[in-house]
């Protein structure tokens, strides 16, 4: 893998053409392989970087215009198809090599088994890792039917590997009843329905730690981002998500990485889903980035 | 109609194999000949029942799994194609089977005139019914351009037949200026625009009766549940509905019956209509059925 | 151009066969060349005419009913394709015949630009003119990247011509970071993300004068009118809407004219978007066009 | 019913706007009650009308422009939703009324159940008609499922009315072995799969004799036509029906009246089947209407 | 896995409820994990059931009913999402079982690789086997980008297992040079663009030989089977594959098992994917599982 | 306008990094905006190139891979929205300049307005030039009401610019009569409905001429290729298109430039349509860049 070239694909709009020179890295996780109800995540990533072209370079919620960061784009890990243990492995040595370059990683999914190993290069860099986490679901199995990689544990294996009350979960609305009781029992900080008002209540509490940020799409109620796997209906809408980002962006936690996975644009024949998740990357890039200084 | 064997098509997630050990019973009654504007409900109950492998087993709104209730897929009632009084018939006839068994009828539409026989035949069992209504249109005119068998019409026979006194409208933004005068004069209960908040008002005074619950599914937004006939902007979020279940799960309300239509799945490309029916229908079984007992 | 014969394509529904009996008069302006992103907008005027069959008569929000009010639908001004300037000349010279009728206009877009010879017609009559703007973009650009004629303009441009004071916008949540900016300097008044409460303040101090009403689809949210060109997350719900307009019919300001724009039916597959937009005209029509008196 | 009057709906293409001076007739049949699978075909007559407007008034097929027939759009009669005798009652007396005007009828359904009392009213004024009929089905079950008013019923009736043998079914591919074998026994023309090669061949024998021209769409393969209620896979091309169209309007039948049927835009996001139709419609004008003479 | 009980859920129109009873067997391989391009194939097996209830139970092309023949459907086999070598396993098994059975296995993918382990358990039972093989990929790689469990080898591993003189393929279209290459040298069959016609000169050499029979929905050109997930444009018409396969059921070959892959209904807005696939479906049960005696 | 940088965008597959070392460029105008009917065509280069990879790069049709042939891709010519004029001059200099450089210009639409500065600098070079031209429509109006500058004139200023002599229209099947005639009249050669058959006649009469083919992807039959803006029934399958080009590659003619235009995916959601495309620009590639030497 070379970081060093510019990408000859599609690019997020505005990216910088130099990788050295730029603080952050947008890079592709195109896998879908183990999601066990609608596939078609690994298409995310390209579609949203081609609708990235009708954003506005400005946003009235940051104040901040995209020319004032520097992001590299580049481009897709080229993960192997349907081979799930493999691709975990290149994802991990990706961001420990952009981590040691000391790039701020922004990635984009795939389904969200591939956070697990970021997760995992970013607590090997900051051991007071905290992890704010938006979705629909709770993603704390152990396994899905015997299979230990699946898109429905990197919760639980995020819990295991920081310890589970450095983990904030919000707008969980779907999940096992072990999951919830297990959340619980150990002290994982689990928010269900909500995103905003949890949120703003936690972020003092994560003043001046670490904190890598993932985002399913589907927090978002279905009539938001129909585009994804697994509709929960019953969540957020994007006026409360770009809210919360703002909220994040105005704290005091220190942001060193983020994601936003499971687009899965063929079941959004509009393309509301990828152009609310380009929206989210701007929002990430000019007012989550600059928290990594 | 046997209701004593195992429906050989598809089921709805988890249902019980075996009738007679069952309290709630769900069927289908996919009939959509009297609609006026866009057909295809007659594919709500099926698309249903398919999408509803994806559903989690436990809902965090009422604490409660799937496993904790008996319930039985009875499958379509095979209504005759285009027959409309026919088809009412029928499903008249099947349910004062199911109430003679003792089962909570969990109805799946189908268009809205289907819940006129299931009416008439929880009125001859419990003669002090009240109706819960959720919908965005009245329903209450007379006759639709002559016709009085019309899916326009079921709420003016159900008051016709119980008393307009005891129905009781939610989310009502559509109908004659007829018709909303009519609801006006004779007492029925109509509420406009709102579900949630007139409904924490009505439910103290409905303690310890028998309420039938019916909710046509545009009662949401069209950006909630695009596929259903007759789209009507202005609508609830599914978070509100679902918020609603909780509240009649938690009053003393006796709900002995409840069912859901009008979901047209060719009309919604991302199937997020028949996820949303199919997490009410969950709902209802884990907050409804059991204040059958 | 004919206003005095009947239209011999798809009217809007319950409008009046008569030009000159009726106070209103709906007019197509199915233009979209100058769109910088998805075009077809040019079949919105068509598309809300057909789905105008859905709707009641009655509105609840107005307690008012279609026969009420006079409206001729007029059909669509044939705008040459992709001649922009020779389009806006028709328009301008369309709406002066309008106006010297002493018609209420109700125009159905087209791109946004369609909007700026209407105001101009409209100034010429009214010199007291005030604009309430609701939409997603600025569309404060002075061209675009070169083009003045452009449908991220008309506002700018309207600023220019009546006075930037003169403006309100409302529902804005994207543009060039120039764009605001300017805004604030001029003393326009452009309010961010909402509607309804800034709409309630606003609507006091324009009290008795003339207001010219233009309305971008896109100022819902994407769930809720996903059928538009630039669709932008972050937005308002269709319940919002309905009840801005309700606030501007029962307020003191004399509404002389109004537009709904940017309606591009093939983005949306369930067609909610067309139908929200008749229900707006009916809105306009039932709430609006009485200000006209 | 009055046929002296402009339609004010949407009307196909180049229609002449008076009744009176028109040798032929265009009218919708918005009937899809009786359907067994997916309806929709009620939509059928008013978008083949609107994607008209797409259609070059010249055909190089029959070497003949639309200026050169006049043909009045008279709109869709106003059948009662879901009641199917009285439908048919309704389009029974509305062809009487066209033939002793001595205008050639165009039908657009609806399903093909609409064809039977055109079929009927057409036998009281030509008791030696013919029919050429194109389709995937048989269309010759006696009812379907115990209800004789059905949409696979209509062949068989008109079989019954006129005699088996002054029947030609074209394009056959699916049915009942029972209908095969009646068909045969009773002599009955039943020619499979093709269309243009067996027609040649029967042309010559009808020489002279007034024929009915019934066409379902779904005589095209689903590749051709897949916005109809049934796909029958293994079908003809629209370059053989266009030219099937030719072979009769070349012979020396007397084509006294025709329809097209079971359009039914919604499966259809290309809109390829309306436009096929209005093509197929156009053809019929110029090529068949002139045999009227 | 159990073959002895009535499967619950959807099942192939007018499917035997006995499977000691059945000659025939059909199952479901719902996996789409090592596919390249687009992935939705595990939904092709639950579609094609769905809409067989759209299926006459005649074929005019073989004349003969479903009911002359016994075929169980036992559902899908339960593979392990993103498992590729356990998935194999599990179906390798499932076809020693139903062999043993001395059943005509008929499978319904999933992706082409899961006909790889059924020519293994064929081989077995067959060692004269020879395989007739419909695609538009010659599907003869090695490995896809190093990985050798991947939908475009199933057919190289057929060969090298059965021998490339025991394997002829039809309708290729699409592939590396190195495999055509490789078939040529090999003395592989590989009939490039047409099937009709080649098999009809292959199929007397064949006569008396086991034969099993692998159709890729992808044969049909992207007009006949628009939901799949490797559009390839030339291929052939529906109208041709149906005929191709009467001339298998009229030849002397004895036809000891069939699959159809590759299905993905989310691509195919119109449903005529599964529809010709369910088709295809009924056909190889009229005309191929009779040469299974 | 620089041709020496790599393009920063998507590219088509296996595109040589190099301008000056490549003999071929490949260069798209997504311009739109004089279309009549349906607008979409300015995403058809952008779609194309995206779909390209999942194209193999070797041809059975040419016998021959990408590799053996050096083409460019220099990304789409920046046009103004809304500007015909300016976009033609634009698209000419572009033209221009490639060919004072020795390229072979392969050009993606856009609407077919686009081919006529392509052949207005084609002339220039080559002034024995001769047209292939591959098209549903005549395009031999002088204007379109009245503008010039529309997609239905190309054809006509080429034969006005040429010679009509030096014109070939093949696959025909939509016009004006004025249109049909005027071709006669002045000798150009225009073939009805076929492009195999008369083209297959034509080429020998050609030999050692320059030789521009422009095809219009709707000569292909709706049934291959909903995506474009104009449907016309009746057309051709892709196998015959991708005959036609082998025809072409094996003749005497000296191909010296070619495009495709009118790819509008929003009306495609299978994608079938750019699909089919970027195979056709792999044909052209393989078989007719090498006619330049």
């Amino acid at each position: 893998m070379r970081f060093d070239e510019a990408y000859s694909g599609n690019v997020f709009i505005k990216s910088h053409p130099n990788y050295e020179e730029s603080e952050a890295v947008i890079y592709g996780m195109p896998m879908d392989w183990t999601v066990s109800f609608r596939p078609g995540s690994r298409f995310g990533p390209g579609r949203i970087r081609e609708v990235s072209i009708g954003l506005e370079e400005y946003s009235p919620y940051m104040d901040r215009e995209l020319e004032e960061v520097k992001y590299f784009d580049a481009g897709d890990i080229p993960l192997p198809f349907g081979n799930a243990q493999r691709s975990l492995d290149m994802i991990e040595e990706y961001i420990d090599g952009l981590l040691a370059d000391g790039k701020f990683p922004i990635g984009l999914g795939g389904e969200h088994l591939v956070s697990w190993p970021v997760i995992k290069a970013m607590y090997k860099k900051y051991p007071d890792l905290a992890i704010i986490h938006m979705d629909a679901h709770t993603d704390l199995r152990d396994n899905y039917e015997g299979e230990p990689l699946s898109h429905s544990t990197p919760i639980k294996k995020a819990c295991d590997l920081i310890g589970p009350k450095n983990v904030y979960s919000f707008g969980i609305r779907s999940g096992m009843k072990e999951e919830f009781q297990w959340a619980k029992e150990v002290g994982m900080n689990l928010f269900k329905f909500d995103v905003h008002q949890p949120l703003k209540e936690v972020l003092p509490k994560l003043a001046g730690r670490p904190v890598y940020v993932t985002i399913d799409i589907d927090v978002l109620d279905p009539a938001h981002a129909p585009g994804t796997g697994t509709l929960e209906a019953g969540g957020i809408t994007s006026k409360e998500l770009l809210a919360s980002l703002v909220e994040i962006a105005n704290s005091d936690v220190k942001v060193v990485g983020a994601d936003l996975v499971e687009v899965a644009p063929v079941y959004d024949h509009s393309e509301q889903t990828p152009i609310v998740a380009s929206k989210i990357i701007r929002e990430i890039i000019l007012g989550l980035v600059q928290k990594n200084k």
